[in-house]
């Protein structure tokens, strides 16, 4: 049964099922779909995600998509290869790892996406950036930073003392967020930049990051 | 060992908890936090959720936050009593599981919460409800609706033919979205307004319902 992804090698929700198909050492066939032409609306692929988005996962004739719902699929089925990314088996690990999982969902990316948002969407649609929003966004996502910053002085990961689902999810779109202004959030708050630098340069998400070109010239 | 749950029996993300506990029909000592009164930013509270949010669970001394994360944690803690909740050993149904539940935190939660928010905490705090905020965010709920249309006019749960997780969390913040005007968002979609009903008359929830009182008068 082949495992076939389908997705934007660009964006960012891609970028997280990449990364862990790579740090399980997945075998898979990669579908590019074009964000810009619009392939993500067409009926043939509407019918694999009803909310016309990438990624994609088809394993044999089971497909699933969101891309943290995708990750954890993998990481449970592939548990004995690669990476433990969910540290199965251990109930406490496992319950951290949910928890920095939500974190990263429900107080991180909702801070980080505006400023992604301005800084490399709104261009390439002939905008420029809207600092107020920047600013606001920057405002959160420096109260969200500051407890990792604790976290992260305590312990290696944010699940704990292993690399996790928790940080994994973090990579996309951090990967850009360092190539605005606001980087200066994560550099200035040493815990947080050894983190960022730790968990970037793995040799998974190093394989990943040629193909995440937004905003290149 | 005991289960504490800190929270607000009225805020949404303490109801999700709460509902998951008395599915899964597990003994626990309810500790009221006062939001109003800002208990959940004293250092104490703090200490156990760095966020300083409702709910977090103590299972004798280990400790954990974000609503997801908990009623995941206890669902799988708990496979044995009770629903089961994720559908844990058939691996393809646990993933629609999650796959249904990050659709919840991604695509439902965020068209549904504004639309909450205007109705009832801006008059808590004096103002009125922003019409442009609640009109913007029923557009994007309509087509998250479509889609949940769809899937259940072929299933009878978001996930399949069985009671799971992903439809729990939605029961907080939609029993409040029921006593607002944007209500028709659901009761004009036959399949969600009878998926709706279902899983609110579900006696879980019923234990959990008096104390929503949000905006009660
Ligand atoms: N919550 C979803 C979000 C998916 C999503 O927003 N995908 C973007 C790329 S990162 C996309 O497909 N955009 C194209 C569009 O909006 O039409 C996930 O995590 O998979
Ligand atoms: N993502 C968190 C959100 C927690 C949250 O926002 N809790 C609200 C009540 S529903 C709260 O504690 N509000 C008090 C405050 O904002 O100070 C979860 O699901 O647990």
């Amino acid at each position: 049964m082949t495992i076939k992804l389908h997705g934007a090698p660009m964006s960012t929700c891609t970028a997280k099922v990449l990364t862990c198909l790579h740090e399980k050492g997945i075998d898979f066939e990669f579908v590019p779909i074009n964000l810009l032409a619009g392939e993500q609306k067409q009926p043939s692929f509407v019918a694999k995600n009803p909310f016309g988005l990438v990624p994609v996962l088809e394993d044999g004739d089971f497909t699933i998509f969101e891309s943290r719902a995708i990750t954890s699929y993998l990481a449970e089925k592939f548990k004995d290869s690669g990476c433990d990314l969910i540290r199965h088996g251990n109930i406490k690990e496992s319950a951290m790892v949910k928890v920095w999982m939500e974190v990263e969902s429900q107080q991180y990316s909702p801070a980080v996406s505006p400023i992604f948002f301005q800084y490399f969407i709104v261009p390439k649609r002939g905008g420029s950036p809207d600092q107020a929003i920047i600013d606001e966004s920057s405002g959160k996502l420096g109260k969200v930073l500051d407890v990792y910053e604790q976290r992260l002085s305590g312990a290696k990961y944010l699940a704990g003392d292993f690399f996790s689902l928790a940080d994994l999810h973090h990579l996309g779109l951090t990967f850009y967020f360092m190539k605005t202004p606001c980087a200066r959030l994560i550099n200035e708050r040493p815990h947080v930049k050894a983190w960022w630098e730790d968990i970037s340069s793995r040799p998974a998400f190093q394989k990943v990051v040629p193909g995440m070109t937004l905003g290149a010239k």
